[in-house]
């Protein structure tokens, strides 16, 4: 599948790319797609990112099996970011916190 | 005021700031904040950015008025991106958008 939005890729051909939950809107995690990753999540409709630790192309699931399933991915409005709707099939994180952002820094 | 968590800021002393909106759960914005501009955001409970672009600190809404109430912060679990929870003022987009993520690149 091919689309017309093309991002600005940085630097290093990343886009941070936000993974909210299509139904209950939780933020999940943030990570980053390169065009590979990117061309990758739209062709299978399951996110793929680029691990920029381990430098390689990164199947988000594909080991513990919680994938997440594209409901739709939005640009911003000067194309340096992504916001991907999903439905999850389990925990965004490792650590098993259905979401990343777990660590209250500062409550006001 | 102080805080515990410390993030791990890139190789430019920034890290991604993802912008929710507190009640709606909308994603408003993505931006970049350095050690100075999260203390500010912190200290004022404004929210304050790094401009890559301009390369100075910058005021959400120093000039539109559409200034961002923080309401709480969290850091993920790898401590390289935020989550900062507002009550904006008014839209988050230059464009006059609610969100600036309003183009839609991929619906599946």
């Amino acid at each position: 599948m091919s689309y017309n939005l093309i991002p600005n890729y940085d630097i290093n051909g990343l886009v941070p790319a936000i993974i909210q939950d299509a139904d209950t809107h939780q933020v999940l995690m943030l990570g980053y797609m390169n065009a590979e990753s990117l061309q990758k999540t739209i062709d299978t409709g399951q996110t793929y990112f680029w691990s920029r630790s381990r430098k390689v192309l990164w199947h988000k699931g594909e080991t513990s099996g919680n994938t997440q399933q594209v409901t739709s991915i939005y640009l911003d409005c000067d194309c340096d970011s992504l916001l991907v709707l999903v439905h999850p099939s389990g925990p965004a994180c490792h650590t098993g916190a259905v979401s990343c952002f777990f660590q209250l820094m500062e409550n006001q």
